[in-house]
């Protein structure tokens, strides 16, 4: 499956560029708290250095950004694992997905679902999962997603 | 928390003696493959090279082993996230958790997961997070953890 970005836009790989749309976008989602442009690039470069046994990277963050602008109006993360089961599989983990209130109603939540998705399964992953809102499951079906089970957590902070 | 580790039992981090018994617990919980002995080293090492940001190790996987037979009774994982939402905060995954058929019926279940979300604790993570089926909510309530939200899937293999 292709991937079509729509017209306007681009898809790449998070740099340091994206500090302030990423922080943007993702306020939309949830606490980002006081992060500064030096402990944002420490993360990218903590990203970029954890390598899966393939040599690939395991942290896969993607933004959508307006072209003419440079605007963050999505951004989504694929982070992947290795396990023992499954012959050492690989499953992804789809975390951290946001579209910018300024961008909504272009279907671009579904372009990146989709980007994420295809790049998971180029990494070799045999699943790719995510926990959603109850709210959000038709969205996630219309990407190709089936409910799997229930998302419990427990909090320390 | 101090997890109490029931009489005749140990918990340890997994290591190449436990190729057999990981095996085995884990076939109860999904197909595990053909995977040979140098295979499931090779894994072993593959996580002990994760480490994040703070130097600790990324994948956390914890064996209960019978203290007589050396038997693997229990096995799971915590792998630690890095996000830049929540202050650059961790993130916990519970993973790939199963008992030996022949160690049911002595809440090994919960022992383990206390200890790993005493082990995800102390790595600094914010929140744990699992997923599992609709009938184990019950149990993991019992482990203090709540319902977040709904678990979807895309499966490749």
């Amino acid at each position: 499956m292709t991937t079509i970005i729509p017209d306007g836009f681009t898809v790449r790989r998070i740099d340091s560029r994206d500090f302030d749309g990423a922080k943007v976008a993702l306020a939309g989602l949830t606490t980002v708290g006081e992060i500064s442009q030096e402990d944002f690039n420490s993360i990218l470069g903590y990203w970029d250095s954890v390598l899966l046994p393939n040599g690939k990277q395991a942290y896969n963050t993607f933004v959508i950004t307006a072209k003419e602008t440079e605007k963050v109006a999505a951004i989504g993360t694929v982070f992947v694992e290795k396990k023992i089961i499954h012959n050492g599989g690989l499953v992804g983990h789809i975390e951290d997905i946001a579209v910018n209130s300024d961008f909504r109603g272009q279907k671009l939540g579904k372009v990146l679902i989709n980007y994420l998705s295809s790049i998971g399964k180029q990494l070799g992953c045999y699943k790719i999962i995510l926990d959603c809102d109850e709210k959000n499951v038709g969205f996630y079906e219309k990407c190709d997603y089936n409910k799997a089970g229930i998302e419990m957590q427990i909090r320390y902070q």
